[in-house]
């Protein structure tokens, strides 16, 4: 088969919550998409067995032929080196030989394999609000914060395929412990659940339905309760230096935020471009923009080819 | 002139104490080194004036001609796009036009300007404790803290030679104010006056000589004073925050610290070592190596020089 038939790309999303894959082409198109719940509490074989289904079920097309590579994007740490994964969310899944137990599937197709904030990065720089800049970070702030980065205009995975891993940082080395083992990390003050938990501990109380999320804090905000602005405020804080940091080290000239949380919009990104402003103080980080997410919710999937892509060389 | 007997760099390094030049070759040795104080409370051409005087007395020696490229290092903030320097210490020098002053010394030679923290760990990588290593952090802890950064094997000096600002990310969102602007820095918490200060404060007192340095904080920890040892011991702690941050955000393999500070030896390493284990958490950063700096006092010119090198595309 002339390699110019492989015009597609394979992808598999893999999270605490559903294991997805699909067929990608050029353009970033999902030509088909299948999708597994997680068996998250289950011995490492077991989530592996949803993987296989999922592979399996994108083998049995007919655009299969057509596919150069795979790309995986899975929730982290994991090893691109050594092709394992030990996502915090799969306890099954500790230095767990996720490529080789792919290849034993798809044969000696080239896989790339990347953490999912390197993959959403690699999605926003290919096809969203990094589009076209050399020098970006990506972050994810939902359940926990992601990231990954731009470099130079190319996607900076790092040795591992790790780095960009801002919710781990700390910015308040005096700060409460996070289950990562270090304290005051920018995802114990910032995530979905962190917010909530934050605004409830302050005296916010939710609505008639009991809806604890931080997307019901965030309704709440906007609605003028200044206990759900503050949690959400001090999130913003801690973005902000983590962000700054981010960019007093390596130079970025722009820091995308999606996931759950920022959807919650102005009520996050008014306080957040603000407060950046107290953090990113050096001459070369000051016109630092922030602008929200522009990939969905296939963003892993595109990002997981994207990544791939890129590994592979391809314009 | 055959480009093959351009076989030698010129190098300036631009400090709020002095500026230096030399000539450097191939393998890092300086054939010629020259020195003038610098005068940083005159205006932005009073301080120029030194610089050209290091620069004539560079192009008066004969071996001027075998100069391919000039590199510069000077105190930041830089701007390597504009070819401007912005130097905290020398305040007659903002946004000041130095490569264009400089050009209209020496001509059309090429000129690379960075910051002093990416000239140090240019050195390191090309001939101290950084060499042959792919991902790197490479710090001077001194009056100041500065750095800059090896990824993937190159110098990664950002857009505008400044990357690597580790003295000014947070590591205390909430921490007490930085002449920069922000709160929390690494350098108001890790830096020789910082460390003097602290100890100051919390009690420890001078020997007869009255001496105030980090130095002299450094020997009463040495000989037992715990008041000293804990203004290390907490410099460490904003130092290993840093460090580990900079390693989960970009994979690094190796922290390299030099700088008077770091003279302090295993005064500032051993709780260094110890407490970047409390805050490098991830399993992709748990391996990281912390050492001693392997360049000496001339470290800012082989920088500036290896820098150019690098920028030129030399092997």
């Amino acid at each position: 088969m002339p390699l110019m038939d492989q015009d597609l790309l394979a992808a598999l999303d893999i999270g605490g919550t559903k294991i997805a894959g699909a067929l990608v082409d050029d353009d970033g198109g999902l030509l088909l998409r299948v999708q597994r719940p997680t068996p998250s509490r289950e011995p490492g074989d077991g989530v592996m067995r949803a993987v296989a289904e999922v592979l399996d079920e994108l083998r049995d097309a007919d655009e299969w032929r057509r596919v150069a590579a795979l790309g995986i994007g899975s929730a982290g740490p994991v090893d691109g080196r050594r092709g394992t994964v030990s996502p915090v969310n799969i306890p099954g899944w500790r230095d767990y030989p996720l490529v080789a137990r792919v290849r034993e599937r798809i044969g000696e197709l080239p896989v790339n394999l990347v953490g999912d904030g390197v993959a959403m990065t690699a999605a926003e720089h290919w096809q969203g609000a990094a589009r076209g800049r050399d020098n970006a970070l990506c972050m994810v702030v939902s359940t926990g914060v992601g990231g990954g980065l731009v470099l130079g205009g190319r996607l900076h995975p790092g040795p591992t395929g790790n780095a960009g891993h801002i919710g781990h940082i700390s910015v308040d080395l005096d700060g409460e412990p996070c289950p990562c083992g270090a304290r005051g990390c920018v995802e114990g003050i910032a995530s979905g659940p962190n917010i909530a938990r934050r605004a409830l501990a302050d005296g916010w109380r939710p609505g008639p339905d009991g809806d604890t999320s931080a997307a019901a804090v965030a309704a709440a905000a906007r609605a003028g309760d200044p206990v759900a602005a503050a949690s959400f405020e001090r999130a913003a804080r801690a973005l902000a230096a983590g962000i700054a940091a981010t960019a007093t080290l390596v130079e970025i000239e722009i820091a995308v935020v999606g996931g759950g949380v920022a959807q919650a919009g102005e009520v996050l990104f008014a306080p957040l471009r603000r407060i950046l402003g107290e953090y990113a103080t050096l001459s070369f980080v000051r016109e630092l923009e922030v602008v929200p997410a522009g990939t969905g919710t296939d963003a892993g999937l595109v990002g997981a080819a994207a990544a791939c892509r890129e590994a592979l060389g391809r314009p």
